[in-house]
């Protein structure tokens, strides 16, 4: 129990980073961009909250879960963002060497539970994942309308990119949610030219 | 339904105000104190890894839903360190008031179900709450630890203070966590007297 204890530790202490992880996205504030912890902390509550608009019906509970260590790996691989070219030709290969490093802190079977429910979000296809990869893409989304633009700005992504880029993983998990974001990106586009 | 999405988005917008409400706690790399969003996410994650070590059989995904939540409070009223004086008399009013306000974005029993969660938190008095109060006091504990003495060196705390102030909460809800922190506590405190 004790050795599982401090190895639950190390894990727990190892995960701070993720908090100097930091991402594209601004605040809503723009004050500075989000690192990938807060990022991960605003998806779980997004899962607590807006559950009932998934496509298919969802266990939050395992949505939250997915979401709380989807980023874990960016400790080791770095952030990936939307809008730029992927920054390593090999980032999939680096994100499963950290994930096996990561979630290898942890006692066996914990460690192994935890990482079959990244490897899950990484292959999107069970009605949780495709939830949760819809929320991943909803929330920077929400942040670059009402910060009044934030990436789309700084990258000069056109409407149609953010539909491009956005829609799908968005639709595939809760079209609700995007009928939703498009509205939203529709005025911000639109009001953006006026 | 889509009055109710209207709402829930709101919450989620509004409740990016969390990332910048900055705690007393260091990152463990010591480059800045956290944020209470942050916070919030790695207990989460504390939760899923430390659920086997409650006192009492806890429900996971309820314990994690009451820290993802637990502090959204402080958009309004601050934070309230454990090692300075109460920084308004009137802080448990502030608080109420403020949960009133927040989960009131929300649709009507979405929003009494999760301020139920959050009151349910504050009194401390189910399995539930007991084992999310000790993974909120054991964080920072672990924090300070990692990053060499953190708020306990900045307002000179002592090895009985840090007892008193985190042990009575983190033993309430989880003994074997207690008994591994006074470990880590005791040894610190031994290092720096040497």
């Amino acid at each position: 129990m004790r050795n599982n204890l401090d190895r639950q530790l190390s894990f727990l202490v190892e995960a701070d980073k993720l908090k100097s992880i930091v991402r594209q996205s601004p605040l809503i504030d723009r004050s500075r961009r989000e690192n990938s912890a807060e990022h991960s902390w605003h998806l779980a509550l997004y899962a607590l909250v807006l559950a009932e608009h998934a496509n298919e019906s969802v266990d939050v509970g395992r949505v939250v879960g997915m979401l709380l260590v989807h980023d874990l790996v960016e400790i080791d691989a770095g952030d990936c963002p939307i809008h730029s070219p992927r920054p390593h030709i090999d980032q999939e290969s680096r994100e499963r060497a950290a994930a096996d490093r990561l979630f290898g802190l942890l006692p066996e079977t914990q460690g192994a539970n935890l990482k079959a429910l990244w490897v899950e979000f990484e292959q999107a296809q069970s009605a949780d994942a495709k939830f949760a990869k819809s929320l991943d893409r909803l929330q920077p989304l929400l942040q670059n309308v009402h910060a009044g633009g934030g990436t789309w700005i700084e990258s000069a992504v056109t409407q149609p990119q953010v539909c491009d880029r956005y829609g799908p993983t968005i639709r595939r998990g809760a079209q609700a949610l995007w009928d939703c974001a498009f509205e939203l990106v529709r005025k911000f586009y639109g009001a953006k030219q006026e």
